[in-house]
C-alpha cells in the first residue's frame, strides 16, 4: 500500500508517518521508484504500537526506539523477556540509599539481572522518604503481597506460545498501557477499606 | 522567623516563597511592618508539605491549591477523608464507556460519593482497550484481590487518631508519594511469577 493507504489505515497523518520512518521507529517501505514505497501489515502493526505505546503507554520517543530495538533483537529466553521490557520502561537516574535494599532484597525474589526493577523499587522508597513518607517493613510487605496476586495474573502461560517479538510487544504493552488501572483501583480499594472500618467515627 | 530563616530551614529560595505567598499555597506571615512578616513552624510544615506534593508527588499548582484548601476546610467524617483526598489527586476528564462500569460495579465496593476512584477505574481500563489492550474480568478480579491486601495496609485505624487535617495530609502524602512503589513492585513481581513460571523455556 501507499503511505496514504497506511495514513488512512492506522489514522496517523502522513507527516507524521514520515518523522517515524526518519527517527527509526518504523522500517522503510519496500521501494518501487526513487520517490515512492509500498506499506505492508507489519507496517500497521507498527504504527499501531508506536502510537499506543506514545498515547496511552505516555512513553518518550527516546523510549519507544529502544523498544524498536528490543523487538528486532528479541532477548535468548522468555523469561529476559520481561526483564528487557522493564528495562526498556525505566527511565532516568536511580539512585538508591543503602537504606533501602535490605527492605528489597528481604522479599527473596528472583530478578532479571538485566532489569532495573529491583532498584527502581528501592528508589522509590527513598524518593519517598526523603520527601517525607518513611514506608514501614509491614506496610512495604503487604504491597509486596498484594502485587504477588495481581503479576500471577498478568504473567500467563501464554507468554509460551507467542514469537519472541509478540511476548515482548505483549509485556511492554500491558505493563505501561494498565499501570493506570492499577493506581485507580489502589484509590477504590482504599476507599473499600475505609469505608469498612472508619466509616463510622466522626472526625468532630 | 524571618522569610531569610524560613528560607533556610525549608531549602527553598526567597522567591520561590514569595510565589507561593501570591499563589495562597502558604498562608500569610504575622506582619510585622509593611515590609516585614513573621513566621512560625506551621509555615516550615506547610512548605515541606508543598515541595512534597510538587516534588515526589508529581501535582501541579492547581492540584496543591486544592489540597490547601481540602485541608484548611477538611471534610466532617474520617472516611470522607479519603474520597476527598482522591478527588484531589485526580485531574483531567474522566470519559467513561459503558462496557467498563460493570466491571468495575461487580465488585461490590462502597466508594465514596465525593470520590472519582470508580471513574478513575473505568476510565483507565477504556483507555487501555483504546490503546488495545482488553482487560479480562479474570486479570481485573484478581488486581483488584492484589489491590485489597494492599489497601488494607495502606488505611489504618491511625487514621483515627489524626486531627482532620493530619489525616488528609497523611492520605493525599500517602498515596501520592508512595504510588511509584505499587509500579516498581508490580514489575518486580512479574519478574519473580516469570522466573517460576517460564524460566527454563527457551525462546527458540
Amino acid at each position: 500500500m501507499r503511505v496514504s493507504e497506511l495514513a488512512q489505515r492506522t489514522g496517523v497523518s502522513i507527516p507524521t508517518l514520515k518523522y517515524y520512518l526518519r527517527e527509526g521507529l518504523l522500517h522503510p517501505g519496500e521501494s518501487e521508484s526513487r520517490t515512492r514505497a509500498s506499506y505492508d501489515e507489519g507496517h500497521v502493526a507498527r504504527v499501531r504500537l508506536v502510537r499506543a505505546l506514545v498515547g496511552a503507554g505516555g512513553l518518550g520517543i527516546e523510549q519507544v526506539k529502544e523498544v524498536v530495538r528490543a523487538l528486532e533483537d528479541p532477548p535468548a529466553t522468555r523469561h529476559e523477556l520481561l526483564g528487557t521490557a522493564h528495562a526498556v520502561l525505566s527511565t532516568g537516574e536511580l539512585p538508591v540509599d543503602s537504606r533501602d535494599e535490605p527492605l528489597v532484597a528481604g522479599l527473596g525474589w528472583p530478578a532479571q539481572p538485566a532489569s532495573p526493577a529491583s532498584r527502581q523499587v528501592a528508589a522509590a522508597l527513598g524518593r519517598a522518604r526523603a520527601a517525607g513518607w518513611d514506608v514501614g517493613e509491614r506496610a512495604f510487605r503487604a504491597w509486596a503481597r498484594g502485587a504477588l496476586v495481581q503479576a500471577r495474573a498478568d504473567v500467563s502461560r501464554n507468554l509460551g506460545t507467542l514469537s519472541p517479538s509478540e511476548a515482548l510487544e505483549f509485556a511492554i504493552l500491558g505493563t505501561a498501557l494498565t499501570d493506570p488501572v492499577i493506581l485507580a483501583l489502589r484509590r477504590l480499594a482504599q476507599e473499600a477499606v475505609s469505608a469498612e472500618r472508619l466509616g463510622q467515627l466522626s472526625t468532630g
